[in-house]
């Protein structure tokens, strides 16, 4: 490499990397951003209105007033509350031609009408407003990012100043990724206020399945007991009643997981095209099935627990020994049933292969798992795997019941026990399936999602092996 | 920064950040490629032969016909199947001097001689083609990257082509690895297509080693007790057998997951050096180590909920309370055997503290867990507390068989108990790695990994303490 | 795009990816390096004292002499031990002005005064010495990154040196993280021979928490009985005493874990100010809060495991049987306890959630799963259902004393039971989060948080709704 070569690589060192860059703010997060900006061999120097007030600053920093600190640097981090950007429209000359990084976050949403970075944007109209690094939290800088996420977020209407801006979060060794113009500041800045809002719906169908399961338990185990009979058994909520809602709930929400990508197939053939959009309400309930089927599982955790628990409860020792204690008074015998015995050991083994799998679905859902899949690895786990584990409890839950359902005494005031309600929703979506697999329908099925359309209007769209929805399919 | 500074700043970023990119083909892919792009600020312009039908491309998108869309780009994205790569051919001159991207997968390995992007150079041979994206699935387009694989893999002949593709990737949010030249493309191109590569062997391991065990249990317990005494136990099958064959599995998969490390060594030892490739079936079965592991694991975690259901199940109820029965009308006394007690407890305490530290090693295996590892701490808890879980899991073994190998009884057709077979790979393992800690035997096996050789022809060769085969040594 | 944009593309294209790479030293480590760099696209010479022994080299490579070799690139790996480094003042005028990247690692700490990187800089004081590449094992650079740690740090002190270097570690495929100048190596080469340094404190509390509650049981529960009553139940060691002890440290370190964050808001509140330094021993507990629950976490996981297994223990169901023939015998009955009843399936379903939750907990501390929470979810899931986690976990405990603490047979010895010393530092916790949360305090409490001082010296120092300390708070 020749000396003009050097000197280039010289210049372009330079011209990339600012020697100097201003934070507006003494903050957590100026602090936090100052140190990690000195770490990674940037100056930097603080604007405040206090200069002096620099107790907690990191070492090798300078503190002078704003418009002097602005002066040397060519990319200021505003790091102020939005209610005190007020004084930053007095600095708008010192700021002229400058990168303006808005790194605010609001503490509630909807507080302002115009996004932030935007506010800044009309307050320094001469200056570059990048909003970037409002998702990194202070924490993470401190960090070094070796713990938390390195992601940073970035949106603004100058090419050049977003590139300034993505040069620093990558010295920081963070990744940046560019969300478009200054208009979508006001989503960036929505990020950090957003309370799990995937798992929303399925939180909301699981609290409401499970108050349904409970109450329908509840009128046919404690109060038909008590009406009927005069017994009290309400100690039976705790634990027994408990370990019938938390399977029943959890393989409903398993087959709501499944039942979706089902109707999906089923509506596919029916357009003839992949090329149509689904319909509202399907396509969110799609996107939320990765939560459903965690919540299934969170649920089927939980009835696991309920269940080892049995036999060590002071009921079912009570139970057992005072049945022992009567035949041995009737000097009866306890006549072995081989029939039982397998119903039983069968039951057994479906639910614990069938949690087995459950929690490998689990394990394949951890972000850093499913991301060293590719597609088809994750495919095979989460349709074909998820299809078993479904088939599993199913089969767990019909050899519960065996022939309960022929029993009069099981419909209490006409309700039947709740486990056959459990089952409705995972046959049909069973059922479904097993149509979608035929060998007919399923060459339909591949043809469509590989792109071909009834009406014989072909088209050269590449890739199709890649549906639109892909978590479990 | 003065004025001329920013205006080379201006320059570099319109040079680096092309203002339009062109992609062919309208298919999920092509649509969820260009909805991302616009949001990182790209302008987005679709080639397509009906350039009419835009129903579902991502708003703010041009739609043109090929030729004129390929025309103000300098990057065109080829979303567009193999099979219809045709009509490029005759776009040749237009796509002179442009960058390529191919982004295509096949349906299945081996379709064609040559892969689809060498096939694209050659139809175009004046365009710089660049392999790029075909692992990113349109899902990990669409959701931002923030749940999906991040890393784009990439190849191509042309070094500042492929720049070009590195710099879109990274503003989309991607990292890129670039794989060489455009002849690693067939690689890139089976990637997508494998379906757990490295879990092949040890699947096989695990499913021929279960069936095994399971005819050799089966004959021992079921039919034997049939041939012999005319008992018909079959429903033992489900609970009891299945019991017996997965823990047997798990450890003897534990054990055969850290022979071949022991194995090293020794061969080590004897070649005197480490700079000596290891025998092809040594290779490859230290590269699936992690995967016989977790294997283990998952079989040890059915063994522990099988234990657990054991005092549930109806038919060791029935045997519990036959027995008490018959010793109430014996009129004879349970005598308490401190000796049984001591053992029992022994043998579960041991059971469940290696499963606890099987647990954490599997933990450790999650990619997140072992990249926030370094190189010390993962071989700390993969080697040291690895050999502690295999010590604890072989030691619950030895307990739970007790002197059961004394009993004739123990010894039906000639076969002993299953458990014992189960003990010779972890006793060879537990032996050999024995006399690879005898302080001088230790310290020839370290000085050889770090870099000695019994020739004395030592070489300066640093760093020298990370040996070639690093998961679980 | 005109041909000059073009050419100035081709021209960055050759500036920013040297062509050739050296690389002195023909080790693992370079070896691995040499392959990683031949499949990016780099043409590869190795520096080897002995060109002619390399057997191993990846293909495609050329080893010369060191002299040889460095004349060709302009950056040169020295993949050499530290001991080894003397040959390279020989070479200084050959690798005048070339980039020198030490990636060596020492086998111990301090064993020497300065770090490797600047005693090479000392060497070669007109080459540009970067430290990098020191915390990426071999194994991490043959498994293309998909596997393993992919962040590279390094420090040096010429700016458009480290470009460089971070240019290559991007173009294989990592990110780069700047830590400064040269001064920094020594921190970086210590990086590699660190075990678990955040740990060490919440396990030495757990090892002594352990020892001091099992030797406490052993006291009251087996030498008591021995010394009293002459009885050997020392068996009961094994799962009775190790049952007692693992749930007693679990609490104490969950709850130790939650301790830490109520008294730092008391001290906020007492301050009237977030921007004072919390004592050096609150900093330092509560940087290890996360290590304290996991910890918790293990132990409360033994504890479900040992109380699942109490019922397939020989000694229980010697006792169940016992106690039915005796009540046989005796010919009394058995009478069934309401109380009893609720209180046992209270406190099992208790722990039952109180451990789920701690699994959730548990979870989201995996790093993969934390990083894809914004701040405000990760606060919700670690304080909200952490305190929830405790609270369960507290009413567990206390039901499982339920009146124990009235009878005087429970004070032998003046020694309480174990459980009642338990219950000391979550009450505690408890009480002191339940004065944090009463309406007036609380609102002090945040408006602290968000920055505001009791002295009216507010200042505008933004993002103060992320505190220092954002694990579990």
């Amino acid at each position: 490499m020749n000396s003009d070569s050097v000197a280039m690589t010289d210049l372009s060192g330079k011209m990339y990397k600012p020697e100097t860059v201003c934070i507006f703010g003494t903050g957590d997060f100026g602090r936090s951003l100052g140190l990690r900006l000195l770490q990674s061999g940037y100056s930097v120097v603080y604007g405040s209105r206090d200069p002096k007030n620099s107790l907690l600053l990191p070492k090798g920093s300078k503190v002078m007033t704003h418009a002097v600190a602005a002066c040397d640097a060519h990319v200021v981090f505003v790091a102020v509350q939005r209610e005190h950007y007020g004084f930053l429209s007095s600095l708008a000359s010192d700021l002229e031609g400058k990168v303006l990084v808005d790194v605010s976050n609001n503490l509630k949403r909807g507080l302002y009408p115009e996004s932030n970075a935007e506010y800044l944007s009309r307050l320094v109209p001469r200056a570059m407003v990048v909003k970037a690094f409002n998702t990194i939290s202070a924490w993470a800088l401190q960090s070094g990012g070796l713990d938390a996420n390195r992601q940073v977020l970035l949106c603004g209407d100058h090419a050049d100043a977003k590139q300034q801006v993505v040069d620093i979060a990558q010295s920081l060794g963070f990744t940046a990724l560019d969300r478009g113009s200054l208009r979508a500041a006001a989503e960036l800045e929505d990020l950090p206020l957003q309370l799990f809002p995937l798992w929303r719906l399925p939180l909301n169908i699981a609290i409401c399945l499970t108050a349904f399961i409970f109450f329908y338990v509840l009128t046919r185990d404690v109060i038909y007991e008590r009406v009927t009979n005069g017994k009290d058994n309400a100690f039976r909520i705790m634990i027994s009643l408990a370990n019938k809602v938390f399977p029943i709930v959890s393989l409903v929400m398993l087959s709501l997981c499944y039942l979706p990508g089902t109707l999906a197939g089923f509506l596919q053939l029916y357009n003839g095209t992949k090329y149509r959009r689904f319909p509202d309400w399907l396509d969110r309930w799609m996107l939320c099935r990765k939560q459903l089927g965690l919540l299934a599982l969170a649920f089927g955790f939980l009835h696991v627990l309920y269940t080892l628990v049995i036999p060590i409860r002071y009921y079912v020792r009570y139970r057992t020994n005072a049945y022992v204690i009567s035949l041995v008074k009737d000097n009866k015998t306890y006549e072995f049933d081989n029939t039982m015995s397998w119903r039983c050991d069968s039951y057994y083994s479906m639910g614990i292969l069938g949690f087995g799998l459950f929690v490998l679905l689990g394990i394949t859902s951890l972000p850093s798992v499913s991301n060293s899949l590719n597609w088809r690895e994750f495919r095979f786990v989460q349709s074909k795997l998820g299809y078993i584990t479904l088939l599993l409890c199913t089969a767990h839950t019909f050899l519960y019941g065996w022939n309960k359902f022929l029993r009069p005494a099981s419909y209490r005031w006409w309700m039947p026990p709740a486990y056959m309600l459990s089952l409705v929703v995972p046959c049909v979506v069973l059922i479904l399936k097993l149509i979608l697999i035929t060998p007919c329908i399923d060459r339909s099925v591949t043809r469509i999602r590989q792109g071909w359309e009834r009406q014989g209007k072909t088209s050269a769209n590449g890739r199709d092996t890649k549906t639109n929805y892909p978590l479990i399919a």
